[in-house]
């Protein structure tokens, strides 16, 4: 059963607040299994696989892992490469030269997929290797698990910026429109109703991707909302569609998953907002702090994403393969999750979006059960903000030397 | 010299994460001195004069107002109105009606300017009282004094997001354009420069809206400086100007004061900066967040706040009337300050830019002299981040009686 050799481990996609503690996670786990000889970590995630810029993990200095547990943004480096068939040949050419016999991939749903592919390649292969899928995505949309690390902070972030950008349009007596992460799934903005406590509070509409929105309605309840609060927060997604419509965009660009580069989405809506309800009506893209705003990082999000880092080295050590960890919520609030673990191909490439059941009748709210889910999540880790700014360790990365002739993509 | 009667607060343009704490400071001074009545304050600033909108700030539970201090935007609510000459004239009748012989305002150099007319209107007709300017607003663009309560939170908002988001562009290698607040006087972008603490760290470019910028220089530092750090980001302000260039903007819509709208800045400088270092460049706008991210408050601008509300109210009482409140400093790092006034006509509608000589030559970056003058100011509150969402009390607001037929503006 015990299988000996090196580790590989890479961070694949967008960044979260907590994505550092899965790889430290991995880091503490392996230099306490004999198993494993060397961790590696691939810069940049694919791209530093296919190119061998791998750094050994075990001679960073220990301060350095301790910090980059609470460091946001991916250290090693990520990439938004999905590898063609080429590309993992050339993987498992690697893996070969360097005698990886453990791989951990710390991403989404692309990235499961990856690990999939990579994991039937080696076993046709016959290069005998653990492959194990650390789930990370603030989208929250991998199936089976009961979250994924990276969502809660990101949740706690956006929430938290409705309730402050609120009060500063209730002082205007303001309509407002806050734009939020999530093209199909719309956990986060879902979530940003958390925070409200009382009837008045904002966010008082809030529109997922899941719901294609009724344009006379949607102006029928802003203007509602204002007359009731006298002044309306409206949480939309990025995805925001009005029925028989398009998706909102204003960049014909798509990134390296082929996914559309939306923008604009909160600027167009804002201005019908401001039409209909006959105020002023300004708006906020929350945009790429989502990923890294660790000031509102949660605490359940900072132990989960380590707990799923370190049960991958383990599970990968006790012969597991071609898995992804999961979390299985255990107790609700507190929350009490411990780790599982689901073939890859039950999550590969599959989205779970928000169910219908946890979305109100008139599609401008999420239920109950919704916020019941997702509030344990959210729990701020009650830490002391610094006085200095944000500053945070670096990898000195030590390079392990190249063994095979260079690449082309 | 004692001139008995009652007084008002209000809360003018843009809230800030401490404007309330200004208010407070006014309380607190108001319930210690026996020449003030009552206090009421104005619901949504001018709006609230104009049309007697006034509560009495001695009935709220002091729980409330100890509260407030730390609650980020305007709870007695604000307005964008620039009061006309009639305006002011009604002013002048609610001041008579409710025996008003004490005005503190917090705002801006608008504010500061509506102050002294109101002083002179006061003076002309022969109506004793005292008037004294508070000074609020992000944009530290006040004259005179050392600095404007509302600032340093704001910059030290920017300063980390910029931080957190710089580790998200350089976990990619991506260049990536933050746009903050500031049309005419770039306090703040300058200050999102206090966060580099090391040559890769970012940010690595910053446009002030006080230089018009080259674009050919432009292009070449973007490249040179994606070139260096293999990621790049560039923080602008939302005035930045290219010479002999217009100020970007994608709307046509002026607020109440006559200024232009600006929006979009960030995206279009992103695009350009994509093109010339072919690498994908992302653009993030602070937006509204700068004046209520209470997460990022610093701990001398809450100070600050207090003390000028405290000050206004005590001057007053002891004679000084038509003057602002300034923030003279004492000492530098640990900041020390004291209180001092100046005329609201040495004031007002005056605006501070950021001196030529604390921006570089190559016009893209501040000086020391200006890291030194802003760095102190950002000290952080070392206060524990709230394990639940933000959660703040709301005024009761116990409304006075109305004395006056009702106003048409």
């Amino acid at each position: 059963m015990s299988l000996q050799g090196n580790a590989l481990v890479a961070q694949s996609g967008g960044p979260t607040v907590v994505i550092n503690a899965s790889m430290v996670g991995c880091v503490e786990a392996a230099r306490d299994r004999a198993e494993i000889g060397a961790l590696y970590g691939a810069i940049h995630g694919m791209d530093g696989i296919l190119h061998e810029n791998l750094i050994d993990l075990f001679r960073e200095d220990t301060e350095v892992i301790q910090g980059l547990r609470y460091t946001p943004s991916a250290a090693l480096g990520t990439s938004r490469i999905k590898p063609t068939e080429k590309d993992l040949e050339r993987v498992m050419q690697v893996f070969r030269a360097h005698n990886i016999r453990y791989f951990f991939y710390i991403g989404g749903n692309d990235s499961q997929l990856a690990c999939h592919m990579i994991s039937q390649l080696a076993r046709q292969s016959d290069w005998e290797m653990r492959i194990i899928g650390v789930p990370k995505t603030i989208d929250n949309d991998l199936v089976i698990t009961d979250n994924c690390p990276g969502f809660a902070s990101a949740a706690r972030f956006a929430a938290s910026s409705v309730q402050f950008v609120a009060r500063d349009a209730e002082a205007f007596g303001d309509a407002e429109v806050v734009e939020i992460m999530g093209r199909h799934a719309g956990w986060i903005t879902g979530a940003t109703q958390v925070g409200r406590q009382e009837e008045r509070d904002a966010p008082h509409l809030v529109y997922l991707p899941e719901v294609k929105v009724n344009p006379d309605e949607f102006l029928e309840d802003c203007k509602a909302a204002y007359a009731q609060h006298g002044y309306l927060v409206v949480a939309v997604s990025e995805g925001f569609t009005f029925a028989e419509g398009d998706m909102f965009k204003s960049s014909d660009k798509v990134d390296e998953f082929g996914h559309a580069r939306l923008s604009g989405v909160a600027e167009a809506i804002a201005n019908i907002v401001e039409e209909a309800v006959g105020r002023r009506c300004r708006h906020d893209r929350l945009g790429n702090l989502h990923r890294c705003f660790s000031y509102a990082a949660s605490a359940v999000d900072l132990e989960e994403a380590y707990a799923v880092g370190q049960a991958a080295v383990n599970r990968a050590c006790d012969g597991e393969t071609d898995v992804m960890i999961t979390i299985q919520r255990k107790q609700n609030d507190p929350f009490v999750f411990e780790c599982e673990t689901t073939s890859l191909l039950s999550v590969a490439d599959k989205e779970r979006l928000v169910p219908a059941e946890w979305i109100n009748a008139r599609g401008n709210g999420v239920t109950e059960e919704f916020i019941e889910y997702a509030r344990p999540l959210m729990r701020g880790t009650g830490e002391r903000v610094p006085e200095g700014l944000p500053t945070y360790p670096r990898l000195r990365g030590r390079y392990v030397e190249k063994r095979l002739a260079a690449y082309q993509r």
